[in-house]
């Protein structure tokens, strides 16, 4: 099931675009693939499912907003559910950024733990870290881009969203999203305690896949990662700042459809199951654009982000 | 080839370290096995392969000071010479941090790209990314931990630093040095050159494999990586600072044993042929520590940082 069709199909597309004779033309990097994409292989991201962070601004006045876009069903709905509802009461508002451990975290919420939670908020179970039986036996099909993994039996996109895959006995495959560079989780206690997502934390390095199925994902950082992953280091244990003026004020964190139409931000994601998609991935596994001397032969599924940007005005 | 025999004991000692019908004690972390490793575990690194940047103070005044241990041979070893040149020479005085880029590297040297060099530095060629045949046939058995890799037949550590490998027609290995999280790399311009070690990056994102075999690995930060992973992001293209005024000066680079004893750094790592590194690795690839409730059963090798600490004062 490594590279099907989709991937093998651009790779010789990618051998055939220096003919026999004629002049050596550069073969695109993987940016220049997505960014030559058709408008109709970029999905929109509905600002229903965006939450954006506004930190108060930096030391020399600049503003600092941070968007995240919310996974999609059937992954983490639980505690996307109570993040819903803890964005509509405002309760974020006034909370602050407590904890950036250097190649690990930056985690923001109540460093207080005292500040009272909406009553209605969902207790999730442990079951629901993974999605069951995602993928049945014949779907696997529909599996565009798969590539080994070290973590899982192997690992693909799912509408958008790098995740990882085990099968269980009848061929069909349990599926839960990774911890790549930017993803967003759901600080937790002990188990069985699963958080509530109140407390989240943003991932700022390598991937620490060893919180897969560990911890609720709920989402990743799509535009401002910079304003967390460049905070100063917490010098207390586990990164949290030992000096609660250390902390990053939150000014407000609101569902972006709850905000006025002109502050909404505007991203769309390039499909995951395009063939666009599909050259990409092949490109970031095998770089054969100028600098690359020794195209690698692989990519593990966190070195291949998927594609967003900004919807121009139009 | 996958976890032999040191790993798997190290992983019978943990399931018996609970017998039937004691209380339950908790399973140490990889930290804590680190730090329970006996002092014969812990290798000292010499003052000669020890370069320390010092960088100009903080916004608050407080001290930056980044620690770069050096790669032994037989990797990397003409531009480490040369890197032992620009030291001795007092080259990267007065430069500076000039690059920033998000989930991928800190880059510093010349910006003006008008200094001269010192006029004895080596040209290295790009066969010398790869150190070759660096395991024999029959060499393989005395590779302690080994896993899956997604880039490579597999990876492995190599005298306290982790290598990728490719088998040859006889079954030695090449072996090459790997792109991790705070890794230090030979900035270059296009093929053929292979850039001298003037310039130099810091990763400080997730892993960007892809650059394996396509540029020279020197070393890796092994203290202060904060004060380059939390600067500010440039806002030029590829990271680089717009404007000069946001470069962040270098006061100087030593080799730490050119420094007067009382400013050198001491520090150890963990000999990656040791028992305890094993089981360190076989906890990193399989938490079951108290927090965890789903082993991963794997680890890339870059979340397997292999454990450096200061010496105590003794």
């Amino acid at each position: 099931m490594t590279y099907p069709f989709s991937v093998a199909a651009a790779a010789a597309l990618l051998v055939l675009s220096v003919p026999a004779g004629a002049e050596a033309v550069p073969v695109p990097s993987p940016g220049e693939i997505a960014a030559a994409a058709p408008a109709g292989d970029w999905v929109a991201i509905p600002a229903s499912d965006l939450l954006v962070m506004t930190l108060a601004p930096d030391a020399k006045g600049k503003a600092r907003r941070v968007v995240i876009q919310l996974m999609p069903a059937p992954f983490s709905q639980g505690w996307i559910g109570n993040i819903r509802k803890l964005a509509a009461a405002h309760w974020w508002d006034g909370a602050g950024v407590y904890r950036v451990q250097d190649n690990y975290v930056a985690q923001w919420g109540d460093a207080s733990d005292e500040k009272p939670l909406p009553d209605d908020m969902a207790t999730v179970p442990e079951s629901d870290y993974i999605a069951r039986r995602l993928f049945a036996a014949d779907d696997h099909e529909a599996i565009t881009v798969v590539g080994r993994d070290t973590y899982a039996e192997m690992a693909t996109f799912y509408r958008g969203w790098p995740v990882a895959l085990h099968s269980d006995f009848t061929g069909a495959s349990d599926a839960w999203p990774v911890h790549c560079y930017g993803a967003v989780g759901v600080a937790r206690n002990l188990s069985p305690d699963t958080g509530t997502g109140a407390e989240l934390y943003a991932v700022i390095g390598h991937a620490p896949r060893q919180l897969d199925r560990n911890i609720a994902v709920v989402g990743r950082v799509i535009e401002g990662i910079e304003h967390l992953s460049s905070l100063p280091r917490g010098s207390g244990a586990l990164g949290f700042y030992g000096d609660a003026a250390e902390r990053v004020p939150i000014l407000s964190v609101r569902i972006a459809s709850d905000l006025p139409a002109v502050d909404r931000p505007v991203l769309e994601y390039l499909s995951t199951e395009s063939d666009s998609f599909a050259r990409y991935a092949e490109a970031r596994a095998n770089r054969r654009d100028p600098f690359f001397i020794a195209p690698a032969g692989g990519a593990d599924i966190c070195n291949i982000p998927v594609p967003v940007r900004p919807v121009a005005a139009r």
